[in-house]
């Protein structure tokens, strides 16, 4: 018996799992948020039992102290070597990283080299990664990355059609996220289903506050909707997902902002749902809204499920035809709205909800037995994948 | 019996067509290039022959002004009163015109006014407004439009993810392009299918140099692929299509190009099939590269083939099925090669080519009896439908 712990380090923040393995039994998890700013928060979630701690944390490093203390002080550890392994979620793993890494020192320089393609996460990653290994030294330490299961992409998928320099030498070209999550999903529909990974033709639909969706073929992703960053693809909680580049001078000049990452920086956090119905970047919030005939929520509504759609269609066609459509993710799993909305309007492809289980709380096949392409939701679980990760490596 | 002339100006061009209506016989037509420019170039086609000059050419009111003395001397007419209508093609309408119009002079300023969404095109095609209105003042002088086709899009489709104000204060919406071709195919389609086009869901596919597809429902545009600016969409000849982006900021950032606008530019002119096979914007250099074993020839191809399956799976979902896909102008009217690339990898959907029928030269239906969506190449002709329009104010 052992415990491992999976850590998700944002750039002000912390989110950290802990379970016994091989039971993959969840022991306790917790959130560390304002990590830099003032009245810092740390929450510990433990035997049914919520604790928190408001003080100031500077750091990643002191936040991973004091977390490692908190798992002391309410006995939930002895001692720090019962921990013997920590999965480190790094969003930009760049083509380097085909899957989950033993952290060496060399590893940990090439997580901080590839910080250009996530300012803010990959040094936050770093610095949890060299924490943990600073007061576990005998512990195993991985680096699960967000982009590994996106790395079998073909070139045609991950290339832009901007000139070739731009890729061979600054990097520029699709990468996705939500890696861990799409490939969970994946694999877990193919048991739900009873066939081989291999056989099978897959849309996954990751819709959180984040969205993207993955065209899987046999078990690879073949195409992402996310691209050089999380910025691309559908419409989101927050972001734009992808338009006319050519609308970026013209805000400049119309509103007088000069420089490009302020514009780039409106499209990440004030735009999506938040920008549309200018109620929420939530979707529960925006279904309260259209329930109660709010113009400007309904329109956010329907451009969220149009999107979505509009990339079913486009992956579809990628994979000349799918087995089977996976929702998952904060609104893929729990908005029997939202699903209904997007597989009710693609009939004509052959997906066909029964409304009888597109209930809250499903898990499992959706569709009528008729549907030519069936649909699932399917919980995610990205820390499982991390521990599972980290114990191949113990 | 009286002509009228269809006009299409560019920044620094001037492309015409002269009919003989309402019998729809084109007598002449011309191109005017370099205008600005030192040794602008005037070529005059008529009865088979080839008329060049080559002189400089300082504006556009100069230009039309060598083009009707020319059209004197070489006895296409005798009197500039034989000239009874001139129809313009107006990049951008705005939503202010829905349709074509006759010009007045506050018209020409509604159309100068628009500028701010077409910069290098309203202003010069004002000019040639202005130019004919004085040599002609006796004629019908009408604006036609190639947004207003797509004026019919819902909110859901033309609005874009990006905070209210954007679209409320500063006009940035989807408004696509190509109108005037969208619509006359999907009208002849129509027509070659022997259908009303009420009862008709269609995707056009204008394929030239600029690429844009458009989903239509009933004879009305819902969707197109083009959106602020003609770049977005589909990858094109120089153009990159939609893409994430955070890539200009990170660009810019490598390449020390410190103004938004030069980006943009290079991703108007210097991308696309130009960026990624190093050899050519045109298809058909592309083409002889990919058969002679380039592999950025081959990679160039298979992105563009790749981007247009998208959208026509993307419309699939909005229009939740099709009766036709129709491929026109340069590449979809003349490309065998392009046309099979692109059904042949969408065979689920029911698209399915008759071989023998998808060859240089296709008019019509190119698909199998059995295919589930009809495949038609239709060639375009966005002249005749500018001089229709302007007969119809007679």
């Amino acid at each position: 018996m052992s415990k491992t712990i999976a850590i998700n380090a944002g750039s002000s923040s912390l989110k950290w799992q802990l379970y016994e393995m091989p039971e993959e039994v969840v022991i306790a998890k917790g959130l560390i948020e304002r990590i830099g700013l003032s009245d810092s928060v740390s929450t510990v979630s433990f035997e049914g039992d919520k604790h928190v701690v408001v003080k100031d944390i500077h750091n990643h490093t002191e936040a991973v102290s004091i977390l490692m203390n908190d798992l002391k002080s309410l006995k939930i550890i002895e001692h720090f070597s019962e921990i013997s392994g920590t999965g480190h979620r790094v969003v930009a793993g760049g083509e380097l990283f085909k899957s989950s890494v033993l952290i060496t020192d060399e590893i940990a320089k090439q997580v901080e080299e590839l910080s250009d393609l996530a300012p803010l996460h990959n040094p936050a990653n770093v610095a949890g990664i060299h924490a943990f290994r600073a007061l576990l030294p005998n512990a195993t330490h991985v680096a699960v990355f967000d982009t590994a299961f996106h790395t079998t992409m073909p070139p045609v998928a991950f290339r832009y059609p901007v000139p070739n320099d731009y890729y061979e030498k600054y990097a520029v070209r699709k990468y996705g996220a939500h890696g861990t999550s799409h490939m969970y999903v994946a694999q877990k529909a193919a048991e739900y289903l009873g066939q081989a990974p291999e056989s099978l033709k897959l849309i996954t639909a990751h819709i959180g506050n984040g969205v993207s969706l993955t065209a899987v073929d046999g078990g690879k992703s073949v195409d992402t909707s996310m691209g050089f960053t999380p910025l691309a693809g559908v419409m989101m909680g927050t972001r734009t997902g992808e338009l006319d580049a050519s609308v970026i001078p013209h805000i400049m000049a119309k509103t007088g902002i000069s420089d490009v990452a302020e514009v780039i920086d409106i499209f990440n956090k004030k735009s999506g749902l938040a920008g549309i119905s200018e109620i929420s970047s939530d979707m529960r919030d925006i279904i309260k809204g259209r329930a109660a005939g709010d113009a400007k929520a309904t329109l956010a509504f329907d451009m969220f499920v149009n999107r979505i759609q509009k990339y079913i269609g486009q992956y579809l066609a990628v994979l000349n035809g799918a087995d089977a459509l996976i929702f998952t993710a904060g609104i893929g799993e729990n908005s029997v709205e939202v699903r209904d909305a997007i597989v009710s309007g693609l009939s004509w492809f052959g997906l066909d909800i029964d409304e009888s289980k597109n209930v809250v709380g499903a898990d499992g096949v959706i569709s009528t037995p008729n549907a030519k392409v069936k649909v699932l939701v399917i919980p995610t679980d990205e820390e499982l994948v991390i521990v599972r990760d980290v114990d191949k490596f113990k």
